[in-house]
Protein backbone atom coordinates (compact mmCIF):
# COMPACT_ATOMS: atom_id res chain seq x y z
CA UNK A 1 0.00 0.00 0.00
CA UNK A 2 1.79 3.41 -0.56
CA UNK A 3 1.13 6.43 1.34
CA UNK A 4 0.08 9.36 -0.23
CA UNK A 5 2.95 11.53 -0.33
CA UNK A 6 2.39 15.41 0.35
CA UNK A 7 5.65 17.42 0.18
CA UNK A 8 4.87 20.85 2.65
CA UNK A 9 6.94 23.24 0.42
CA UNK A 10 5.56 26.82 1.14
CA UNK A 11 4.49 28.63 -2.18
CA UNK A 12 2.37 31.77 -0.82
CA UNK A 13 -0.41 32.19 -3.18
CA UNK A 14 -0.54 35.11 -5.44
CA UNK A 15 -3.12 37.16 -3.36
CA UNK A 16 -1.32 36.86 -0.36
CA UNK A 17 2.08 38.28 -1.96
CA UNK A 18 -0.44 40.93 -3.51
CA UNK A 19 -1.56 41.98 -0.02
CA UNK A 20 1.82 42.45 1.34
CA UNK A 21 2.87 44.42 -1.40
CA UNK A 22 0.10 46.76 -0.94
CA UNK A 23 -0.07 46.82 2.87
CA UNK A 24 3.73 47.05 3.27
CA UNK A 25 4.17 50.28 1.39
CA UNK A 26 0.17 51.73 2.68
CA UNK A 27 1.52 50.97 6.09
CA UNK A 28 4.59 52.70 5.60
CA UNK A 29 4.32 55.99 3.39
CA UNK A 30 2.03 57.91 4.34
CA UNK A 31 2.32 57.04 7.92
CA UNK A 32 6.31 58.22 7.30
CA UNK A 33 4.81 61.61 5.23
CA UNK A 34 2.53 62.38 7.95
CA UNK A 35 5.27 61.96 10.51
CA UNK A 36 7.60 64.25 8.60
CA UNK A 37 4.70 67.28 7.78
CA UNK A 38 3.64 67.25 11.87
CA UNK A 39 7.49 68.47 12.15
CA UNK A 40 6.67 71.10 10.08
CA UNK A 41 3.26 72.09 10.59
CA UNK A 42 1.80 72.72 13.97
CA UNK A 43 -2.14 71.68 12.63
CA UNK A 44 -3.64 68.56 11.84
CA UNK A 45 -5.20 69.95 8.19
CA UNK A 46 -2.35 69.93 6.04
CA UNK A 47 -1.41 66.23 7.30
CA UNK A 48 -4.83 64.81 6.65
CA UNK A 49 -4.73 66.46 3.17
CA UNK A 50 -1.09 65.45 1.93
CA UNK A 51 -1.99 62.13 3.75
CA UNK A 52 -5.07 61.09 1.77
CA UNK A 53 -3.35 62.78 -1.42
CA UNK A 54 -1.07 60.57 -0.96
CA UNK A 55 -3.10 56.97 -0.55
CA UNK A 56 -5.04 58.36 -3.75
CA UNK A 57 -1.65 58.57 -5.39
CA UNK A 58 0.13 55.98 -4.46
CA UNK A 59 -2.73 53.02 -4.07
CA UNK A 60 -3.45 54.33 -8.00
CA UNK A 61 0.23 54.18 -8.63
CA UNK A 62 0.95 50.90 -7.21
CA UNK A 63 -3.05 49.24 -8.25
CA UNK A 64 -2.41 50.69 -11.75
CA UNK A 65 1.17 49.86 -11.86
CA UNK A 66 0.13 46.29 -10.73
CA UNK A 67 -2.79 45.76 -13.63
CA UNK A 68 -0.27 47.01 -16.16
CA UNK A 69 2.30 44.78 -14.88
CA UNK A 70 0.44 41.65 -14.58
CA UNK A 71 -1.13 42.10 -18.22
CA UNK A 72 2.50 42.54 -19.67
CA UNK A 73 4.22 39.59 -17.98
CA UNK A 74 0.73 37.53 -19.93
CA UNK A 75 1.71 39.84 -23.40
CA UNK A 76 5.39 38.88 -23.09
CA UNK A 77 4.24 35.02 -22.51
CA UNK A 78 2.11 35.14 -25.58
CA UNK A 79 4.16 36.13 -28.01
CA UNK A 80 7.72 34.55 -26.65
CA UNK A 81 5.38 30.98 -27.48
CA UNK A 82 4.50 32.51 -30.82
CA UNK A 83 8.61 33.04 -31.00
CA UNK A 84 8.66 29.80 -29.72
CA UNK A 85 6.69 27.86 -32.07
CA UNK A 86 8.66 29.34 -34.97
CA UNK A 87 11.75 28.36 -33.69
CA UNK A 88 10.61 24.84 -33.70
CA UNK A 89 9.53 25.36 -37.11
CA UNK A 90 12.39 26.83 -38.70
CA UNK A 91 15.42 25.70 -36.92
CA UNK A 92 14.43 22.45 -35.10
CA UNK A 93 17.43 20.76 -35.03
CA UNK A 94 18.48 23.67 -32.86
CA UNK A 95 15.65 23.42 -30.22
CA UNK A 96 16.44 19.84 -30.48
CA UNK A 97 20.01 20.76 -29.34
CA UNK A 98 18.89 23.21 -26.75
CA UNK A 99 17.16 20.24 -25.14
CA UNK A 100 20.18 18.36 -25.09
CA UNK A 101 21.92 21.23 -24.03
CA UNK A 102 19.90 21.40 -20.79
CA UNK A 103 19.65 18.05 -19.75
CA UNK A 104 23.62 17.96 -20.19
CA UNK A 105 23.54 20.69 -17.20
CA UNK A 106 22.37 18.23 -14.98
CA UNK A 107 25.01 15.49 -16.06
CA UNK A 108 22.78 13.37 -18.36
CA UNK A 109 24.29 12.20 -21.04
CA UNK A 110 23.06 12.31 -24.79
CA UNK A 111 22.24 9.34 -24.96
CA UNK A 112 19.96 9.27 -22.06
CA UNK A 113 18.40 12.37 -23.11
CA UNK A 114 17.94 11.88 -26.91
CA UNK A 115 14.81 9.99 -26.34
CA UNK A 116 13.22 12.40 -24.70
CA UNK A 117 13.71 14.82 -27.40
CA UNK A 118 12.58 12.12 -30.13
CA UNK A 119 9.09 11.74 -28.15
CA UNK A 120 8.82 15.48 -27.59
CA UNK A 121 8.85 15.89 -31.45
CA UNK A 122 6.07 13.46 -31.72
CA UNK A 123 3.72 16.61 -30.35
CA UNK A 124 5.10 20.35 -31.18
CA UNK A 125 2.80 21.83 -29.18
CA UNK A 126 3.49 20.00 -26.55
CA UNK A 127 7.02 20.81 -27.29
CA UNK A 128 6.10 24.59 -27.38
CA UNK A 129 5.07 24.54 -23.51
CA UNK A 130 8.26 22.18 -22.03
CA UNK A 131 10.69 24.22 -24.41
CA UNK A 132 8.80 27.48 -22.31
CA UNK A 133 9.07 25.92 -18.66
CA UNK A 134 12.59 24.41 -18.97
CA UNK A 135 14.16 26.59 -21.59
CA UNK A 136 12.67 29.92 -20.49
CA UNK A 137 11.61 29.62 -17.33
CA UNK A 138 7.86 30.75 -17.79
CA UNK A 139 4.77 29.49 -16.45
CA UNK A 140 1.52 30.35 -18.45
CA UNK A 141 0.27 33.72 -16.20
CA UNK A 142 -3.78 33.99 -15.41
CA UNK A 143 -4.87 36.56 -17.95
CA UNK A 144 -7.74 36.92 -14.72
CA UNK A 145 -4.82 37.93 -12.55
CA UNK A 146 -4.02 41.53 -13.59
CA UNK A 147 -7.31 42.50 -12.52
CA UNK A 148 -7.01 40.86 -9.60
CA UNK A 149 -3.87 41.95 -8.46
CA UNK A 150 -4.40 45.34 -9.26
CA UNK A 151 -7.53 45.73 -7.26
CA UNK A 152 -5.76 44.18 -4.46
CA UNK A 153 -2.96 46.20 -4.15
CA UNK A 154 -4.55 49.25 -4.29
CA UNK A 155 -7.31 48.08 -1.71
CA UNK A 156 -4.70 47.21 0.53
CA UNK A 157 -2.33 50.13 0.18
CA UNK A 158 -5.63 52.25 0.79
CA UNK A 159 -6.78 50.53 3.74
CA UNK A 160 -3.72 50.32 5.62
CA UNK A 161 -3.03 54.01 4.49
CA UNK A 162 -5.60 55.34 6.60
CA UNK A 163 -4.00 53.54 10.11
CA UNK A 164 -1.57 56.06 10.60
CA UNK A 165 -3.96 59.37 9.76
CA UNK A 166 -6.57 58.05 11.92
CA UNK A 167 -5.27 60.06 14.86
CA UNK A 168 -4.32 63.24 12.55
CA UNK A 169 -8.28 63.28 11.90
CA UNK A 170 -9.63 63.19 15.80
CA UNK A 171 -6.15 65.56 17.08
CA UNK A 172 -5.90 68.89 16.42
CA UNK A 173 -2.55 69.26 17.95
CA UNK A 174 -0.07 67.86 15.25
CA UNK A 175 2.59 66.58 17.98
CA UNK A 176 -0.28 64.87 19.69
CA UNK A 177 -1.74 63.40 17.10
CA UNK A 178 2.32 62.07 15.76
CA UNK A 179 2.51 60.17 19.06
CA UNK A 180 -0.39 58.35 18.81
CA UNK A 181 -0.14 57.82 15.24
CA UNK A 182 3.78 56.52 16.04
CA UNK A 183 2.27 53.49 18.73
CA UNK A 184 -0.60 52.80 16.77
CA UNK A 185 1.14 52.47 13.69
CA UNK A 186 4.51 50.67 14.80
CA UNK A 187 1.84 48.23 16.43
CA UNK A 188 0.33 47.88 13.62
CA UNK A 189 3.72 47.33 11.51
CA UNK A 190 4.80 44.72 13.88
CA UNK A 191 1.65 43.01 14.09
CA UNK A 192 1.31 42.79 9.71
CA UNK A 193 5.18 41.92 9.85
CA UNK A 194 4.58 38.84 12.05
CA UNK A 195 2.13 37.79 10.25
CA UNK A 196 3.79 37.77 6.79
CA UNK A 197 6.33 35.48 8.60
CA UNK A 198 4.02 33.56 9.03
CA UNK A 199 2.35 33.11 5.86
CA UNK A 200 5.61 33.62 3.47
CA UNK A 201 7.40 31.48 5.56
CA UNK A 202 9.92 32.96 7.15
CA UNK A 203 10.75 33.71 11.02
CA UNK A 204 7.87 35.50 12.04
CA UNK A 205 9.02 37.29 14.91
CA UNK A 206 12.37 38.54 13.05
CA UNK A 207 10.15 39.83 10.16
CA UNK A 208 8.03 41.73 12.77
CA UNK A 209 11.38 43.91 13.65
CA UNK A 210 12.26 44.33 10.37
CA UNK A 211 8.90 45.54 9.00
CA UNK A 212 8.77 47.85 11.99
CA UNK A 213 12.12 48.92 11.92
CA UNK A 214 11.84 49.76 8.33
CA UNK A 215 8.89 52.12 9.10
CA UNK A 216 10.43 53.63 11.85
CA UNK A 217 13.65 54.44 9.82
CA UNK A 218 11.53 55.74 6.66
CA UNK A 219 9.45 58.45 9.58
CA UNK A 220 12.68 59.43 10.90
CA UNK A 221 14.42 60.11 7.66
CA UNK A 222 10.79 61.60 6.42
CA UNK A 223 10.36 64.00 10.16
CA UNK A 224 14.63 65.15 9.74
CA UNK A 225 14.13 66.19 6.15
CA UNK A 226 11.01 67.98 6.54
CA UNK A 227 12.79 69.98 9.73
CA UNK A 228 15.95 70.64 7.75
CA UNK A 229 14.09 71.85 5.05
CA UNK A 230 11.55 73.85 7.27
CA UNK A 231 14.14 75.36 9.70
CA UNK B 1 29.29 23.69 -41.22
CA UNK B 2 26.59 24.19 -38.33
CA UNK B 3 25.57 28.69 -38.17
CA UNK B 4 25.27 29.52 -34.91
CA UNK B 5 22.14 30.18 -33.72
CA UNK B 6 21.16 32.70 -31.26
CA UNK B 7 17.18 33.07 -29.81
CA UNK B 8 16.55 36.63 -29.64
CA UNK B 9 13.95 36.31 -26.25
CA UNK B 10 14.35 38.93 -24.61
CA UNK B 11 15.02 39.09 -20.74
CA UNK B 12 15.32 42.06 -18.95
CA UNK B 13 17.74 42.34 -16.66
CA UNK B 14 17.10 42.40 -12.91
CA UNK B 15 18.99 45.97 -12.65
CA UNK B 16 16.67 47.18 -15.62
CA UNK B 17 13.45 45.85 -13.73
CA UNK B 18 14.67 47.39 -10.59
CA UNK B 19 15.08 50.91 -12.24
CA UNK B 20 11.53 50.47 -14.07
CA UNK B 21 10.09 49.55 -10.30
CA UNK B 22 11.81 52.52 -8.78
CA UNK B 23 10.93 55.25 -11.69
CA UNK B 24 7.27 54.18 -12.13
CA UNK B 25 6.38 54.97 -8.38
CA UNK B 26 8.96 58.49 -8.05
CA UNK B 27 8.12 59.84 -10.79
CA UNK B 28 4.13 59.08 -10.43
CA UNK B 29 3.69 59.51 -6.63
CA UNK B 30 5.53 62.65 -5.50
CA UNK B 31 4.44 64.34 -8.95
CA UNK B 32 0.62 63.34 -7.74
CA UNK B 33 1.06 64.30 -3.75
CA UNK B 34 2.72 67.70 -5.35
CA UNK B 35 -0.68 68.28 -7.60
CA UNK B 36 -3.12 67.22 -4.64
CA UNK B 37 -1.34 69.78 -2.35
CA UNK B 38 -1.19 72.55 -4.79
CA UNK B 39 -4.61 72.35 -4.83
CA UNK B 40 -5.01 73.38 -1.53
CA UNK B 41 -2.61 75.14 0.13
CA UNK B 42 -1.70 78.63 -2.08
CA UNK B 43 1.98 79.08 -1.35
CA UNK B 44 5.00 76.04 -2.31
CA UNK B 45 7.01 75.98 0.51
CA UNK B 46 4.54 72.97 2.39
CA UNK B 47 4.57 71.65 -1.27
CA UNK B 48 8.35 71.26 -1.44
CA UNK B 49 8.32 70.12 2.40
CA UNK B 50 5.54 67.11 1.83
CA UNK B 51 7.07 66.22 -1.34
CA UNK B 52 10.63 65.65 0.07
CA UNK B 53 9.19 63.78 2.83
CA UNK B 54 7.21 61.47 0.90
CA UNK B 55 10.48 61.01 -1.09
CA UNK B 56 12.75 59.79 1.80
CA UNK B 57 9.52 57.80 3.26
CA UNK B 58 8.72 56.23 -0.82
CA UNK B 59 12.52 55.59 -1.10
CA UNK B 60 13.43 54.07 1.95
CA UNK B 61 10.30 51.69 2.03
CA UNK B 62 10.76 50.43 -1.36
CA UNK B 63 14.60 50.10 -1.10
CA UNK B 64 14.32 48.49 2.26
CA UNK B 65 11.44 46.47 1.15
CA UNK B 66 13.51 45.33 -2.28
CA UNK B 67 16.28 44.45 0.38
CA UNK B 68 14.33 42.70 2.32
CA UNK B 69 12.07 40.74 -0.19
CA UNK B 70 15.65 39.58 -2.22
CA UNK B 71 16.86 38.38 1.13
CA UNK B 72 13.80 36.69 1.76
CA UNK B 73 14.17 35.31 -1.60
CA UNK B 74 17.29 33.88 -0.98
CA UNK B 75 16.65 32.30 2.83
CA UNK B 76 13.46 30.70 0.81
CA UNK B 77 15.52 29.24 -1.79
CA UNK B 78 18.25 27.65 0.83
CA UNK B 79 15.77 25.89 3.17
CA UNK B 80 13.54 24.47 -0.15
CA UNK B 81 16.59 23.12 -1.46
CA UNK B 82 18.10 21.55 2.60
CA UNK B 83 13.94 20.52 2.32
CA UNK B 84 14.71 18.93 -1.16
CA UNK B 85 18.05 17.24 -0.17
CA UNK B 86 15.74 15.70 3.14
CA UNK B 87 12.94 14.52 0.62
CA UNK B 88 15.61 12.79 -1.53
CA UNK B 89 17.57 11.01 1.61
CA UNK B 90 14.32 9.49 3.03
CA UNK B 91 11.70 9.71 0.46
CA UNK B 92 13.57 8.59 -3.06
CA UNK B 93 10.90 6.95 -4.38
CA UNK B 94 8.88 9.28 -3.78
CA UNK B 95 10.91 11.76 -5.16
CA UNK B 96 11.67 9.53 -8.20
CA UNK B 97 7.69 9.21 -9.10
CA UNK B 98 7.80 13.43 -9.14
CA UNK B 99 10.28 13.69 -12.12
CA UNK B 100 8.38 10.64 -13.89
CA UNK B 101 5.67 12.33 -13.08
CA UNK B 102 6.19 16.12 -14.38
CA UNK B 103 7.79 14.34 -17.51
CA UNK B 104 4.40 12.89 -17.72
CA UNK B 105 2.60 15.79 -17.75
CA UNK B 106 4.59 16.30 -20.97
CA UNK B 107 3.08 13.35 -22.50
CA UNK B 108 6.48 11.71 -22.56
CA UNK B 109 6.35 7.74 -20.77
CA UNK B 110 7.63 6.30 -17.73
CA UNK B 111 9.83 4.16 -19.77
CA UNK B 112 11.43 7.05 -21.77
CA UNK B 113 11.99 8.69 -18.69
CA UNK B 114 13.24 6.30 -16.41
CA UNK B 115 16.94 6.62 -17.32
CA UNK B 116 16.72 10.39 -16.97
CA UNK B 117 15.80 9.43 -13.09
CA UNK B 118 18.46 6.64 -12.98
CA UNK B 119 21.27 8.90 -14.12
CA UNK B 120 20.57 11.56 -12.03
CA UNK B 121 20.18 9.27 -8.96
CA UNK B 122 23.94 8.79 -9.26
CA UNK B 123 24.77 12.91 -8.16
CA UNK B 124 21.95 13.24 -5.50
CA UNK B 125 23.17 17.45 -5.54
CA UNK B 126 22.76 17.27 -9.08
CA UNK B 127 19.23 15.57 -8.84
CA UNK B 128 18.35 18.36 -5.81
CA UNK B 129 19.21 20.88 -8.63
CA UNK B 130 16.80 19.23 -10.96
CA UNK B 131 14.19 18.91 -8.36
CA UNK B 132 14.57 23.03 -7.71
CA UNK B 133 14.78 23.81 -10.91
CA UNK B 134 11.71 21.44 -12.80
CA UNK B 135 9.32 20.64 -9.63
CA UNK B 136 9.84 23.82 -7.66
CA UNK B 137 10.81 26.01 -10.45
CA UNK B 138 12.91 27.98 -8.29
CA UNK B 139 16.16 29.47 -9.71
CA UNK B 140 19.44 30.14 -7.74
CA UNK B 141 19.25 33.89 -6.38
CA UNK B 142 22.19 35.99 -6.56
CA UNK B 143 23.30 36.50 -2.90
CA UNK B 144 24.74 40.05 -3.83
CA UNK B 145 21.49 41.05 -5.36
CA UNK B 146 19.38 42.03 -2.35
CA UNK B 147 21.86 45.21 -1.88
CA UNK B 148 22.22 46.07 -5.52
CA UNK B 149 18.57 45.80 -6.02
CA UNK B 150 17.43 48.15 -2.63
CA UNK B 151 20.22 50.74 -3.74
CA UNK B 152 18.47 50.95 -7.39
CA UNK B 153 15.45 51.23 -6.46
CA UNK B 154 15.82 53.68 -3.73
CA UNK B 155 18.30 55.89 -5.96
CA UNK B 156 15.76 55.57 -9.12
CA UNK B 157 13.38 56.70 -6.73
CA UNK B 158 14.46 59.47 -5.43
CA UNK B 159 16.17 60.60 -8.20
CA UNK B 160 13.14 60.57 -10.06
CA UNK B 161 10.87 62.02 -7.34
CA UNK B 162 13.02 65.45 -7.52
CA UNK B 163 11.88 66.01 -11.24
CA UNK B 164 7.92 67.21 -10.67
CA UNK B 165 8.87 68.98 -7.19
CA UNK B 166 11.95 71.34 -9.08
CA UNK B 167 9.11 73.88 -9.98
CA UNK B 168 7.53 74.02 -6.62
CA UNK B 169 11.05 75.02 -5.69
CA UNK B 170 11.54 77.61 -8.27
CA UNK B 171 8.09 79.40 -8.54
CA UNK B 172 6.23 80.92 -5.27
CA UNK B 173 2.93 80.01 -7.26
CA UNK B 174 1.43 76.77 -6.33
CA UNK B 175 -0.90 77.13 -9.30
CA UNK B 176 2.18 78.39 -11.51
CA UNK B 177 4.53 75.74 -10.20
CA UNK B 178 1.96 72.92 -10.32
CA UNK B 179 0.73 73.87 -14.15
CA UNK B 180 5.12 73.59 -14.83
CA UNK B 181 4.82 70.19 -12.83
CA UNK B 182 2.57 69.05 -14.78
CA UNK B 183 4.18 69.54 -17.85
CA UNK B 184 7.47 68.72 -16.90
CA UNK B 185 6.34 65.46 -15.48
CA UNK B 186 3.51 64.14 -17.97
CA UNK B 187 6.35 64.67 -20.98
CA UNK B 188 8.81 62.69 -18.81
CA UNK B 189 6.66 59.94 -18.00
CA UNK B 190 5.78 59.60 -21.43
CA UNK B 191 9.43 59.60 -22.38
CA UNK B 192 9.86 56.71 -19.18
CA UNK B 193 7.19 54.62 -20.59
CA UNK B 194 8.56 54.86 -24.13
CA UNK B 195 11.99 53.77 -23.13
CA UNK B 196 10.56 51.13 -20.30
CA UNK B 197 8.57 49.74 -23.47
CA UNK B 198 11.94 49.36 -25.51
CA UNK B 199 13.36 47.66 -22.92
CA UNK B 200 10.68 45.66 -21.43
CA UNK B 201 10.38 44.54 -24.80
CA UNK B 202 6.40 45.80 -25.20
CA UNK B 203 4.80 48.40 -27.55
CA UNK B 204 6.89 51.39 -27.15
CA UNK B 205 4.16 54.20 -27.85
CA UNK B 206 1.36 51.99 -26.08
CA UNK B 207 3.63 52.04 -22.94
CA UNK B 208 4.69 55.85 -23.12
CA UNK B 209 0.78 56.50 -23.50
CA UNK B 210 -0.16 53.84 -20.41
CA UNK B 211 2.43 55.62 -18.01
CA UNK B 212 1.30 58.53 -18.66
CA UNK B 213 -2.24 58.11 -18.00
CA UNK B 214 -1.10 56.79 -14.62
CA UNK B 215 0.45 59.77 -14.01
CA UNK B 216 -2.21 62.06 -14.85
CA UNK B 217 -5.28 59.88 -13.03
CA UNK B 218 -3.17 59.45 -9.91
CA UNK B 219 -2.30 63.36 -9.95
CA UNK B 220 -6.03 63.76 -10.82
CA UNK B 221 -7.35 61.79 -8.26
CA UNK B 222 -4.84 63.55 -5.40
CA UNK B 223 -6.11 66.77 -6.53
CA UNK B 224 -9.66 65.82 -6.21
CA UNK B 225 -9.41 64.73 -2.97
CA UNK B 226 -7.72 67.50 -1.65
CA UNK B 227 -10.15 70.06 -2.79
CA UNK B 228 -12.73 67.98 -1.48
CA UNK B 229 -11.23 67.48 1.94
CA UNK B 230 -10.15 71.15 1.96
CA UNK B 231 -13.41 72.70 0.60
Amino acid sequence: MQTIHKENHFMASDIVKDLVIGMSDGLTVPFALAAGLSGAVAGTGIVVTAGLAEIAAGSISMGLGGFLAARSEIEHYISERKREQCELHSRLADEEQEIIDIFNSYHISQETSRPIVDALKKNPEIMVDFMMKFELGLEKPDPKRALKSAATIAGAYAASGIIPLLPYMMISSSHDALRLSVVITLLTLFFFGYCKGQFIGNKPWLSALQTTLIGGIAAGAAYFLAQLFTA
